[in-house]
């Protein structure tokens, strides 16, 4: 059960109101590495979980992404104040207005117009938060994984959010979230070493003439060798169809009656690639074609 | 700042594991109508909200949520647990695990082949949770009737779910998570009200002449009149165009050079009314025009 | 079946066109409270409905936001239209083209350079229309809510938009339609109270013994009450796990082999509390361990 | 002005409720073929049309689909009819219940329990309608042929749902819905070869060079030659690339100091071809290692 | 099997980044009309292909449009590489950094702030691509004319955006690409005209009686008549319900122990015209009532 | 620039055709885990990478998972190869077709109906395929972590699939992607740890203070200990609020004006925490009040 004390988990101290910030902060409130996504994420894998000590520490996480939430929309809630009053109210001229609306250089316009300068589940684009952000699995040698990419992505975005902020408080607050994503993904990774062997993920092996295999796909000026495809680590091989020593192609035994009525269609269906015929694009490239008056019922027979 | 307690709110005990009621269940943890859309509309809400009651009775059931969304959630990871550990071992043989994997006679091959039995954040189709679920506008007189409409929904689904299980423990906890819904709306009815006015919601008044008047837009046997519709309430009137006693009809003012650019425009892509121009439709209904020997160049000249 | 009529339900006279203007309005068009979503919600309900008088109420209405999708789509199409022709036409140089379309101040440049200047099923930040925005569920006491508690929305959506412009043919169309919201509303509110009783929603009556429960989940300075947790009408209690007076636990009955697969996944995928692994966070943390020649295969055993 | 008359513009006469039938034609109300986005799709190009006779002809068809929608989701109304009874009211067992909602064989579950019985805008897998959908970008050469298409698609996602149904007033009103795309295909077929010229659409023209080239991307056996590659026609070129004659390689005109700091970025990101690093997978793939007791601060430096 | 030279199908110069520009092109690498959703389309019906030459042409044409993607992605990349270096290392004051991001004048701050300056998969509004941009349905006679639509929607793309921008290396780069589905559409139309017949589609026959009726449903100044609904053509019909000479009612045989419960709910559902209840509206236009005080309880009773 | 050889990377042997296993399989076409999301996250990061090494490497891998794509995707059309026939032809009874359609125990009825038997880009669901699978944010440290996870992922879906088909030649083309995702997470992990440091993510150091602490937030039973929390690793500390030593409380600086403003819009839309009023839950849990009649208009002053 969950419970909620009054007090945030970090003070948030604002400087001014700024639309254009807040909306740039909601990256981090409705967006793909943002904390609803994190704290989504960790709390569907802890109930799932029959591990007593990943199932804890899940929650532990999912919990504090939770309170992590509600600073980031707190700090958008602040810088938003100023203009959800004044749009509230309709203290000011229109023209004002449209201009306080428009002129925030990016899409703060939604968050006034659609939201009331609340914080909503979109990220700075406006985009709709889904659920297809969150990539658990319900396997822990993959979902440690998961976990661990995705507290390195919100360490990065809460980065480049306070290189565009010199308010201190808010710097500030976004430096603790960013902090935080580095605690997480240590305890993640603990986790994760800390089941063994947790690779090759699951159970069944792979097959071992693959296993090892670099295929260079691209080929070109820019070919470069590295441990990711060194021999010492890789069988390093030209791309090559029917890896299998097969015929690469596809086959599928069917019925006699579907192969037939499948033939029916194909042939019912068929482009004729013996033929030139006039088509709507020629037609279209040329002058209007009067179909009562140039005899084109026989053209067409 | 939220904190965890281990607990449930409230006591989760399932007769059977049934991967195919987990499924269905999964309509009300991220389901359109189910706890985490509850949760985070309130949630968003708090966070805005200027008046300290509201502000605080918005926490309150925004937590309590969350605690049902985790109630929810148990119940389908238990439903999942038998289903959830065959796939993960892959014990029993193919044939009979595609068998119990499409058997269900609903979605749950998605529960456990994609997210290996967790409950995770869709409806019982599939449908990723998005936050187009959350109508939260950023006006209590707005979202307060939002609030209420949304529990009143959340109350139905439930009693559907009820009606659909009879293991008695899954039956007690829907039971309890539907009971909330009813205390919760009647908590959202006395804020609301307790805000006066409240209707119209926002400032600016309607235009007097249109504020009362019903228009009957859809005609014939069936007209039906009731105190939605009636004399006493407002001034029945028949559909009826340009309602203003204009012309009905749009007009902008454009400058010159506008007007003319959009003029060539205009020109340039006209459909022709006087031609009678032969078609794709026409040479797909024929035989095969050959281009090259029919002369069909010079047609299109 | 519908019919048009050539003529708007209420002449639209626009002074100047504004693309970021109509990009605003696209709000009411395609976004999450405008009219499409209002016409689909009652136009869905109709269909389904068994009551004469709400069906006909319904598609009455329905109709009616048919024809202010129509009016709104117009408002959008003619502040757009000198945009249309000159980003068809090419007239301009691609400097001045560029300023143009990126300079709005919004997302005007979406509608410019995908939709070519027309109204398009999106909201002013560029989201496509989804159907998650409408809330029907098939009942009634919901459904009505949930009608209420959208035209209240739509009607602020509209009072917002009105504040941010001054050209008075547009704000004269916005006004029109912000007040046929009000009396949509209280078409809606007089369906549903002569519906009784409407409240609980649904067959299925409360648990009595938390039907009128409060619980303070939130805690902190800031607690308040009001009628909405007031002793008069709720009883009022802390955040409690277990309420039922459970273990507030979770449990299932499973099949013994089910048990033992179940068990062998766990003691396969757990993680050990013991040991103190090396993980790829202090791999990362370091310098680079070159695996070939210090001699780390012998760690990893 | 949109008006509706309350007879359908096709009688239904359903001979037997079926749930699992009626969620397949939700494939025509709100899947991506369905009427829905025919209606908007032609309603939303009609409002920006500047061509009168195209703009009436896209209001006369837009308004037609809407009538279509109408009639589709009556049937879905009339096959659901007994179902969403039976759920609204309880009246069976629950484990009936379960079995009806879950036996249907397709996703009949969630038009049950999330929508009532009532029809919902999505397709017949419960994936939500969005306005991607449509493809309309406010050019005719363009939406004309994008209409032409979408109504071939329609006609024949008709045609399949009519081959899975022998109720016969459930197939004739089907019929009547496909014959009306034959008759609309060939009204924008007209439409759009009385535009002159229609090909290529734009004003822009090709570069001579690619305009009639054909490129031989995929090789091997199964290369084929038609009209849509032959001599005639086309130019036909293996795949090459570079076909600019230029070193096919990109480059871009940077400042200095631009220049400067996105090399010291490449260079703190830079990842060494030279070292063979352990790595997260080889830690997982053996034993644990204990940092506490195995020196691994050192070795990590 | 796919491969990959590094070398592009067109060489990409670019004269100086530009943020704001690179956002633009976002709409043919991430939107509805770009690279990805055209290469997908092609694609995936290559794969389920029966027609050998349509199967070659349209994988042909599939590995192009995956060559133009790298072609757009890398235009996109190269008028970000100053941004993007900027960003990751702050290197400059947070206000200025903040006046780089928002001052855009369109969305480039999402591709700044979430993606780190890389081409990401949305359109230039920030709207996440999704697969219903792909109208494939796995009938040729459908999907040629969907590419057909397709390649005429992309060409106008390209066009708006030449008409806006004057790099010359961006200019030719996006006029190659503009070429090219030139090309395409003209493969396309000669492979549909080159299966006969190819219209209707599908191989059920349209009822005669109204495969060419026009029905006149947008009434009022205005009507026009063309070839798209000429007497030479079609059947011109004034709007009228039930064109099958029925009701124009639904109807659907019900068991009676079905239409008993269905009737059931209808009552306990039922909106009683003959009342006139006081409603929400009603209380929330006036002043607060206090239950407790004024009796209310005996009103309800 | 991409090229396409007519042969698969691994060949296709397919025993039976078999709609609902074709339906699963579309879980790693168009699923979140799928093919296609692989390719598409290597080839965004290739496109905008400065290293050569790991550019070169994300282009193979990309083109590899292109690669993979064409084998789950023709995998998927072997499998519908008679039902896809089947329907288009319409040679059995309705009946015989809808119990084809509908008896699968999954949702192969959309691929039917919807998609005519082709691989869509869809999941096993029906759910769309859209971009916010795709999670790169353009800093390696991060987008390599979300590549290792990405496999891995991958990995465990081609498990459970492999655990549900008995079909050797489905089985032996599955196994062969499975061990293929194995190779690639090794390829990424040698490339994220031949990049030192790679930990923490990013540039700018965590607070000190916070960087190795631990909340335990989930507080009760069920506490355990290890190496994520324990005190060789993290700082133990119990839930706390305004961990920064301030009060938690959430403040502003505001313009006296801005203040007043809002003050006013707060006081206006006042709930009034000392009244008891009247709701709309209490008239609709009594009998209906009739207004007219019964004097409301004085009860609401």
């Amino acid at each position: 059960m969950f419970a909620h004390n009054k007090r945030l988990q970090y003070t948030v101290r604002v400087s001014d109101t700024n639309p254009g910030l807040a909306n740039l902060l909601l990256e981090q409130f409705g967006g793909p590495q943002g904390e609803l996504a994190a704290a989504c994420r960790y709390f569907t894998q802890a109930l799932a979980e029959e591990d007593p000590g990943r199932k804890d520490m899940l929650m532990d996480i999912a919990t504090e992404e939770l309170s992590h939430l509600e600073v980031i929309g707190t700090l958008v809630a602040m810088l938003n104040r100023s203009a959800k009053g004044r749009l509230a109210e309709g203290v000011d001229t229109e023209a004002e207005m449209y201009r306080q609306i428009s002129g925030g250089g990016n899409d703060s316009h939604v968050t006034q117009v659609l939201y009331g300068g609340g914080p909503a589940l979109i990220n700075s684009a406006g985009q709709l938060w889904n659920a297809g952000y969150i990539d658990s699995i319900g396997d822990p040698s993959a979902d440690l994984r998961s976990n661990i990419a995705a507290e390195a992505r919100a360490k990065i975005i809460y980065e480049r959010l306070i290189n565009c902020t010199d308010d201190p408080g808010v710097k500030e607050a976004l430096g603790f979230l960013m902090t935080r994503e580095i605690a997480h993904q240590q305890s993640f990774e603990k986790a994760l070493y800390s089941m063994q062997p947790n690779f090759p993920p699951g159970k069944l092996p792979g097959m071992p003439e693959f296993t090892n295999v670099y295929f260079n796909m691209s080929q070109g000026d820019g070919d470069m060798r590295g441990p990711w495809n060194s021999d010492e680590n890789f069988e390093y091989r030209e791309a090559q169809p029917a890896v299998d020593g097969g015929d690469g192609l596809a086959s599928v035994r069917m019925k006699a009656d579907d192969q037939q009525v499948l033939q029916q269609a194909a042939t019912r269906l068929r482009s004729d690639p013996d033929c030139d015929p006039l088509t709507g694009a020629e037609l279209g490239a040329g002058e209007a074609l009067d179909a009562s008056t140039m005899g084109q019922k026989d053209l067409l027979g």
